[in-house]
């Protein structure tokens, strides 16, 4: 084991981290040495995940930056939004690479964080310029030379995919987008709330934060970066009766009416070539989101209607793998230089 | 029981029959006489759904319209589409009157039919042109008249009832009127699917018939009617996994940017004053699919999102009463000068 | 309304008080005056449960018994166990009738509860004397005597009336008495638990509290007093996928080899032919939870096998209507001296 | 690809044929080389299952025992009880070696399927009397030397594991063993049935086949082999509302009443040592199916009731994984004298 690469997750009781340990467990160059956790400190990782008591023995450990650093040269944290900008500087510092999973380095300008978070004044602002935001699709090659990458958020993964090729070669109306975005309720987290209990979640179905969603946003400044002007859009967000997947509905009027569906999709297949995560569909097929679960793969497929002159691209990932930790250990491959699959499913069980 | 009124349910074994049944079993104005069905006639009604096997006891017979027609004086046809226009001019010509929940008299432009819906030429044009379009918010007047109601699709009800308000007062620009729905598998009814098995269906979601879903002229048909001027818009359907219920999420641009969502629900409340069956829900309130189903309700929420200048409404039914047997059953309390609430659930259980 | 009886229902925000709340607003002689709670005083009920707000308008308040006799002749106590016994005396005292749908006084031996729920030392053993098990198909005429009756749990209700035919006529040996129960997740009650998340529990299934569920004894104490001596049975519960619904499948070796299916459904006929919310199905047919959902009724099928000498019944109830609320409201209207049926459900929706 | 073992899968479109397709895509040593199918035969793999599409470009062929015998040396079985028995002789005269996981070759005793599965007279019953049971757990030296292996029904497996200490040692009277066991509606294949619909079995849950389900006569076979006299039990098996898995409750009267869990537990844990796929709990921690989802495992958790001296035994493992597939190729890798791991995962994806 000692040529391999110690990592440490830090936030490793919540779905995000139990995802990370599972596939960092078969990944073949990476061994985990460390297991942080706040509450969860003290308990072993089988305690919590008793599923995985097979495969890994280990304690969740205090979320110590010094201790964290002494065993770990790569760290993945996985906790709610306020907490990594606390470690990160630190980890940093000692000389680690750091993948963050929640919010707090996805922004370049951390007014629109402080703005729409509500966590208070971040005095980071030199490390946050640092980060790269963590879309293997969009920014490989600043990934490959980063020490700090912001893993995007899973809406703006599934969304961003969809909307990438219209945005690049600015074939839309930008004022006319409007992302429809769905997820299954383990988006929440392993966090006890009512709202989320299967009696209530199941068997039904509902839009939450209208307007006001955080990931907007997020969609807004990858889109805008990539389209070379400011973009608002419409995002909405639901919760759907199931346990993980996303699929995302984006619609935009087509500044050409004449694009046909064939076009459009001779487009998205050109841009997504190299990109062995994305598969674009044939005509007329469109995604499940049971497709991508369990795996990294984000599966699109397109309509045009010429009724409308709208373009209708539904994209479909797996929230918990490509919306979070398989695409954190994608961008770990290449900070690493590894294969870019290396330790990633890419067939799914079904159904 | 000689004081009751007769009615026939045509149909009897599918999801829409099943519901009939019930809700009529209760209604305390109304004696079912007849149940018809072609594959399922010679059965009993409780060796189809044996959980109503302490409430009835009746065969279901054949769909001759004589036979129908001399033991019933109200006959709801809940048949594939198609299947109506060859029973009605009969039924009717007997003098019973008819309230059809399929396709078959929902369009004033025969032409429109046959174009969607692939079902040859109609030459029933006569007859279509008395029909009703049985949505009571709307053509309450129209419907106490009529003696042939087409009872609207499940899509269709719950996507009108968001956008009325809209419509009526010009509020919004109407070429940018997006429709993204979301059906519980019940509406694709009693047909043993691959797709709609609980294997495949369950844990996923997916979109399907984007830009050629056959409820979009219907839509159409309707909101063209009450703006006065012809309205394309874009409806994209999804199936979810669970049984009943639609979530309709409406986007559209407001005419007027100065709109707030304070003003937008004093005019939904307004509008919906005297309607029973629709409930505007308070400020910052969105509806979960859940709170409708066994009911005949639509609740309905709403956001204005200033960023974008668009009114989102999001309003939620249960496919299978207020989208389809209880609208029909408060259809022909209309139609029979009854107190429009007899027979009808207001109240679901909830979780 | 001046004619109506007035009741409260106290822990109107659980599930179980919500089904009450939904149940008395349509019971026609019956009037809610006091709605209580303890963390959830000072809200209104909408606010809790908006999908009723367009049918009740009125504010939970503090649990305080002289308030509560003030405005209530009858008090339905769904509260968690331990809680019955502290506002119980008081409330008879001032001349309530008392419904409590929690364990507080299901034992004539405090001794057992005492055991079993490790709630401290009871010192009111005076009124639990008093109290009447309410299960009415078993103790309809103490029902309709007692100012106190405890309503059974879920489980023993299912289990029970499975077992009730074979107990009464001695047709099994008790030791080989093997009940698997099967609930779903509302049984949990409203209560944010992590292993109740839709997230975990959803496509899953796992038993718990085996050999150790605090039903056991219940179930045993009131088969005991049917039988006519001591029962010991096996009772596993299992948490299943779904929001509603107990399915008990029960095993027992009938001591009598020669009995067939068709002798076992003429005595289970013939016990329950005056019990209008029990309905033997026909040979051959199994019930389905989703039978009963939303109703008060216990389905039930059963199977002999020769091979074995076993009998096998199953039983299917929804957990919080026969296993909780309409229960109860069928045990106010015994003791009230109504029409047994008043305000409660028997047609459930379908699918 | 050259060195690899050329191996076909014949009933590639259903459940078992798509989960073996992906298993195999990722075995080191395997190269898929022949798909075989009859409803399905011109299609491709990718038009059935376009979640594959990015990883096999194969079309369904034929099931013709040449054509797959000169392209195939082992070849996988999945088919419809009844089919196997067709094609299996000829594959063996051709050398081929055979996996079949229907039920054809599961019986020493021919008359015993003939009796069960009303499938005709057999007369391949020198070619039955060759195959193997492929339960590696207990049969794995046989399993090694076998050219035809009949593969474990999902129900005996997940029940045999729970048993099978208890009938080595002789621990229980086999008399009391009654298996109550539930099933995720894969297990019903992709068939469109109408109880398998989502809006059918969603929410629900019920028993079947009470008394008289064909697994039960497998289960006693190799019960009966192991414990050496003939045992016959009870099994009942339910369908659940969820995609995958299977956990069997077992329970049974230990002979010696001064048996402990701790006891069971430590015999438990040695009759599995050396078995990688059975993992015996924790005590006091049960399994939940989705443990094993995904994976080869069998999860085992058990109690013991003092009260009534029973043994309760808990096994979850993935119907259509440890049940079906993955089984059928850890018998493979025993087969060939391979790594028993190869190209199985063990790692299951929670939640």
């Amino acid at each position: 084991m000692t040529d391999r690469l110690p990592v440490g997750i830090i936030g490793a009781s919540g779905y995000g981290g139990v995802q990370l340990v599972r596939l960092l467990l078969e990944h073949p160059l990476v061994e985990i040495t460390y297991l942080g956790g706040s509450g969860s400190a003290g308990q072993t990782f089988a305690d919590l995940y008793p599923h995985l008591g097979h495969c890994i023995n280990m304690e969740i450990e205090d979320c110590t930056p010094a201790e964290i650093a002494a065993r770990a040269k790569v760290v993945f944290l996985s906790l709610p939004n306020g907490l990594a900008s606390k470690l990160t500087p630190e980890l940093l510092a000692y000389g680690c690479k750091v993948l963050d999973l929640s919010a707090d380095y996805r922004f370049k300008d951390l007014s629109v964080y402080e703005a729409w978070y509500q966590g208070g004044t971040r005095t980071d602002q030199d490390v946050a310029h640092k980060a790269v935001y963590g879309l293997p699709e969009l920014y490989s090659d600043r990934i490959a030379e980063a020490d700090l990458v912001a893993c995007p958020g899973c809406y703006p993964t599934a969304s961003l995919l969809a909307l990438l090729p219209l945005l690049k070669q600015g074939l839309v109306d930008h004022t006319t987008i409007v992302i429809d975005a769905k997820s299954g309720t383990s988006g929440g987290g392993r966090q006890a709330k009512t709202n989320l209990l299967l009696a209530e979640a199941s068997n039904s179905l509902g839009a939450y934060a209208i307007a006001s969603h955080r990931h907007t946003p997020e969609i807004e400044q990858i889109a805008s970066a990539v389209s070379g002007h400011e973009v608002l859009l419409q995002f909405t967000p639901h919760l759907i009766p199931m346990v993980r997947g996303i699929l995302a509905t984006v619609y935009a009027k087509l500044r050409d009416p004449g694009f046909t569906k064939d076009d459009l999709l001779t487009i998205y297949k050109s841009v997504y070539r190299s990109s062995k995560w994305v598969r674009v569909l044939p005509s007329g097929v469109y995604p499940q989101t049971k497709w991508a679960v369990g795996t990294n793969m984000c599966f699109i497929g397109l309509e045009v209607d010429p009724r409308t002159g709208r373009i209708i691209v539904v994209s479909a990932i797996d929230n918990l793998m490509k919306g979070q930790a398989s695409q954190a250990v994608q961008c770990l491959n290449i900070m690493m230089g590894w294969d870019e699959s290396l330790g990633i499913p890419k067939l799914p069980f079904y159904p």
